[in-house]
C-alpha cells in the first residue's frame, strides 16, 4: 500500500551555468536564469511503501511522517534563496529535477526499512509542471 | 489503459484499540482516537483497466460504473459514522488504509473480469495525505 | 482591503431537533439527521478589513492572526463530534449557516478594533456548498 | 524521473455509431450521443521520462515541450468540434479513451528518443473521470 | 446570510452575429466564432441571502435548492448545444455574460420570496475566466 | 456585471524595514524578513464592472483584457526579485497588501471607463491567503 503526504513550502531560485554568457544562460534556461531570482510555492507529495500494521491499521505514523517533511525539508527550504542558502545548491543547479532528487536524498534515510520505504517524491514547481521521482531513481 | 472516476463521500470515524488505555490510544493514533468520533468528506478514485472497445471506444459503460461507485460505497456509507455502521468497522480500526481495503474488497467483485478489471484505489482523507492500493495489494 | 486566511478542521455533527420524530427529522435534514453523525473537512476563509500600515505594509500581524484562528477555532473543534463536545451545539443544531454564526461569535471580540475588523466568515461544508457571514450580519 | 506538463483546450463532441439508432446510441453512450454535440474543458498532462543532464540539470527543454504541446494539441484542437474537424474523429469515436490514443499518436514522434521519451497521457473529461495511457500502451 | 451551492454541466456554444462576415465574426469573437461550436465544463454558483430559521438552523432546504438547480438548469443544459437547443440562444449570442444573465432570468421566480432571494450567479466558463451578475443587475 | 481574469505569476521577494535591525524585522516579518527573499506563485485576479452589449453579449474583449494584464502585470512581474528590479519595491516594502495595490495602480487607467471598470483586484499569495482591493479602497 501507498501513503502519500503533502507538504508545501515557499523559495526563490535561478538556473544558470556560471562559467557561460548571459546570452547563452537565457538559450538554456529562458527567464528562470535571472540573477536576482524568482519565486515559487513548491508542493512536495512524498509517497512511502508499506503495509498496515495488522492490528492498529496505521502503515506509519502520521505524525512522525509529518515531523520528518517539517524537519528535513519545509524549515530549512521555507523562505530561503535555494542557491545561496541550501546546500548542494551553490554548486548544483536548482532545477525541479535536482531539487526533487535533493528531497528524496534528505528523506531516504528516515524512510529506507520497514514499516515504510520511499516510493516516490513529486515536486510541483507550478499547478502545470511537477516532477516524479519513483524507486531506485533516486539514488 | 487506465479509467478513473471519483466520487465524494462524507463520513465519521475514530481510531482505538478497545483494550488500550486512553493514554496509550492517544499515544499511537493522536486526536483520531477521540471516542466521539471526527469526520471527513472523503475522495475516492477508482481505477479500472481496460481496453476500449474496438467499435464503441468505450473501456467501460461510465453509468454502470457509476452506479456500482454509488451502490457499493457512497450510498452505504455516506453521512454514516464508520464505526458504529459499516461492517467491519465495529472490529476493525478505520484507518484511511483500513477504509480503502474495505472499498477495494467491496468493488473487486464488480471489475474482476472482461472489459475492466480493478486497477488502483485512491482514498483521500484530506486534500493533504491520502493512501492508494494498487494492482493486487487489494487482496 | 480586506484580507483573507483560510484554515481547516474535521469534525463530525448530526442535524436533528430532539422534540420531533425520527420521521419527520428525517423530512427536515434528509441523511444529515443521522443520530451517529457523520463528518465533514470544514474550511473556513476569515476575511478583516483595514488599511496597511504606511510604514509595515501590513494589514494586521499575520502570525497573530493564525495565533487566534488556531486557539479560537481550529483546536477546539477540530477532530471533535460538535453536537457533544462543541457549545452550544448541545442546545444549537449544529447546520452549516449555525457553526459559521459561532465561528463569527468566537472571532468577532479579536477582530472588533483597529487595525483589522472581522468582515466575512465563508464556511465550506464540502467544495460545492458554503454560506458566507458578511459584515453585521453575523451580530 | 518523469516530468509532466499541463495543458487544456475547450472543444465539442458528441459519440455515436452511425448505423445504429437514436434509442441504440442513446442506450450505449448516454447524452453524449446528443447529435449536436456537447462541450468540455480538456485537460491534458502529459509525461516524458528521462534523466536529468548532469550539467544542466534539466531533463528536456521545458519551452520546447510547451512548443509542441501547443503546436500538435492545443492548437489544432482548441475551440474545435471534435466530430467535423479532427482527424480522425469523422471515422472514429472520440470517446475520452479514444481521443487520449490519438493524442498520444500525435505526439509520441516527439518524444520517442533521448532525452525524453513519452510515458503517459492522462486526459480529463471533467474534475471525476480521466484516463490514462501508460507506456507501450499507446502503441 | 448567503448559501451557496455549486453546479455543473458541460455543453457547447459558439458566439457570432449572423449578419457579419466571417472576418468582422474572428475579429469580435476570435475562436468563440467557429460557427462548428467548441465547449466547456460550466460551473455555476448560485448564491442566496436568507437569515436561518431560529428552530432548525437552515437558511433554505437544500434538497430543494439542489432540485431546483438540476431541474432548472443542469438537466435542460447539460449535453446540450446552446445555440441549437436552448432558448434564447437561437437568437441571443451565448457569450458567458449572456448565459450567466438567462441562468439568472430561470432561477429568480424560484428564490424570489422568503426565505431565500437570490442574491448572486456566478458562471465559470474555465477556471481563468467568471462572470457574477449580483443583486438586481440580473433584472 | 462583473468579468473576472485569472492570470500567475512567479516571482521572490522580501520584507524589512532597512533602518531597523535584524531582530527587529524578524518580530514584524516573521520569516518574509530573510534579506535573501524567498518566492511565490502569485496569482491575481481582476475583476471588472460593466454591461454586455446588447449585440455582441460581451462586457470587454476578453482577448484585449488578456493583453493589458500580460503586458502590465505578468511580463514586468514575473521571475522577477521584486524588491531589486520592480518599482516601487525599491522604496515600499512589497508585502501582498502593497503588491496588490501596485497591481491596482498599474491596470486602474486602462479600466477607468466605459466599457469596463476596474472593481476588483485579488491576490493570493499561497492557497490559503490572499487580499481584495474593491472599489475605490485601490486609490
Amino acid at each position: 500500500m501507498l501513503l502519500t503526504r503533502r507538504a508545501e513550502f515557499s523559495a526563490s531560485h535561478f538556473c544558470r551555468i556560471p562559467s557561460l554568457s548571459e546570452v547563452e544562460n537565457r538559450e538554456i534556461f529562458g527567464e528562470e536564469a535571472n540573477l536576482n531570482g524568482h519565486g515559487h510555492n513548491y508542493i512536495v507529495e512524498v509517497t512511502v511503501e508499506g503495509e498496515p500494521d495488522p492490528v492498529t491499521g496505521i502503515v506509519m505514523d502520521l505524525k512522525e511522517m509529518k515531523r520528518i517533511l517539517d524537519r528535513e525539508i519545509v524549515e530549512p527550504m521555507d523562505h530561503r534563496f535555494l542557491n545561496l542558502e541550501i546546500p548542494p545548491f551553490q554548486d548544483v543547479i536548482p532545477t525541479t529535477a535536482n531539487l526533487a532528487r535533493e528531497i528524496w536524498r534528505r528523506l531516504q534515510p528516515f524512510f529506507s526499512a520497514s514499516p515504510a520505504m520511499l516510493s516516490r517524491v513529486r515536486l510541483y514547481e507550478t499547478a502545470d509542471l511537477y516532477v516524479d521521482i519513483v524507486g531506485e531513481d533516486g539514488a
